[in-house]
């Protein structure tokens, strides 16, 4: 469970209690707007204080993920992305069936998650709520996705054996920054003001297939080799 | 949903968002210990005012649920009844798979539901938590049970976004012939007795994504790019 920038100390202390009830341990924070720790959290966490205790602080929401395979965002809303919508339930399944650590991020209790944070993920889930009313709060939506995580876990299927899991998230990050800075003299991300979009819709490209390590090393492989002088 | 005795206002606020979010608008409490209305629940319900403006109060568990046709009570610990015990899960089942009103029983916030209370249900729905932990609080037993009611109701799940399908093969196949164009005078598929299984496994590592037609033009925009001279 990965809180993207949260705001009150309260609501990290709550979503550890909601963790907590539904055995899972592991925290992370990404730049928790008060600092951390932070002293509301305790009291909010009704005896979670090993979650908040050992919860790991990160710089970016990319730095938090860097070793996950499966990268998962929650949004109420509907957007404009072309990526897998799952529900709780369904990323529960997910999240059991496959190899390797998966991630949930979830945004910032006013905002939600920025675009930029939900690029970084293969797959959306959202909460089926009322969508006319949807106000779903940040511990209401970590105890959804921990009650289900919990709910799977008793009948968690074995993991498939031979497909490998997609690489660490560094990892396909290193080969999106090797296309970019290959590609940013040829003015690919030009005009200017297009510039974000454009990175968007590429890292969404290569984000998409869930490249396992050997797959990412081979698409490095072919990037260096398209760097290189021709052979004559 | 039932709130037998409840204690703070907030509580019944929260409980009132909770419902909201799935759909649910009728509220019963029974003797709540601050009287009724409470001025904290209002602020507490973030928007759900009809359903704590709608909210019946009753003077006994019993008059709550007379008019009801299934009563379910929620307890966390198990006691020494025997009736019936369903997850959340199954007991929106039943709810949804019989006729007549259905009341949920909700205990204060310390104490839980009483023997007499539990007494008048037919059956017990117990949140399976980790009973390690084991805490959780009013309104998170509310939105559970209100969250798997909604899910059965059918109202719920996300409109699966209508993701494209994989392009057409020859547009993949342009796509590798293209890279492979590229690949060819910088000698990477040296040395020459290596070169069919390189083929092959560039090939595999392409084919994974399913990109769709969209994804696959992009990838051409890429490798034109990479193509050109550099701008300056």
């Amino acid at each position: 469970m990965v809180l993207v920038r949260p705001q009150l100390g309260e609501n990290i202390g709550k979503a550890a209690r909601a963790m907590a009830n539904f055995g899972l341990r592991e925290m992370r924070l990404v730049t928790p707007r008060d600092g951390w720790p932070n002293p509301s959290a305790g009291p909010a966490a009704a005896g979670a204080d090993l979650i908040l205790d050992t919860a790991k602080v990160y710089e970016s929401t990319a730095d938090a993920v860097a070793d996950c395979a499966h990268v998962f965002a929650t949004t109420v809303r509907k957007r404009g992305v072309t990526k897998p919508v799952l529900t709780p339930e369904e990323a529960a399944d997910a999240v059991h069936g496959e190899p390797g650590k998966s991630a949930i991020l979830f945004g910032p209790e006013r905002s939600g998650l920025e675009t930029e944070d939900v690029a970084l993920a293969r797959t959306i889930v959202t909460v089926p709520i009322d969508p006319e009313f949807g106000s779903l709060n940040l511990a209401q939506a970590v105890i959804l996705c921990a009650y289900e995580w919990s709910k799977r876990k008793g009948l968690a299927q074995p993991p498939k054996e031979d497909l490998l899991p997609p690489g660490p998230q560094d990892e396909l990050d290193g080969l999106i920054a090797h296309l970019e800075r290959m590609l940013e003299p040829k003015g690919y991300f030009l005009p200017e003001t297009r510039a974000e979009a454009t990175r968007r819709t590429l890292r969404g490209v290569l984000t998409k297939p869930g490249w396992n390590h050997l797959e990412l090393r081979t698409l490095r492989g072919v990037l260096s080799s398209l760097e290189r002088q021709p052979r004559d």
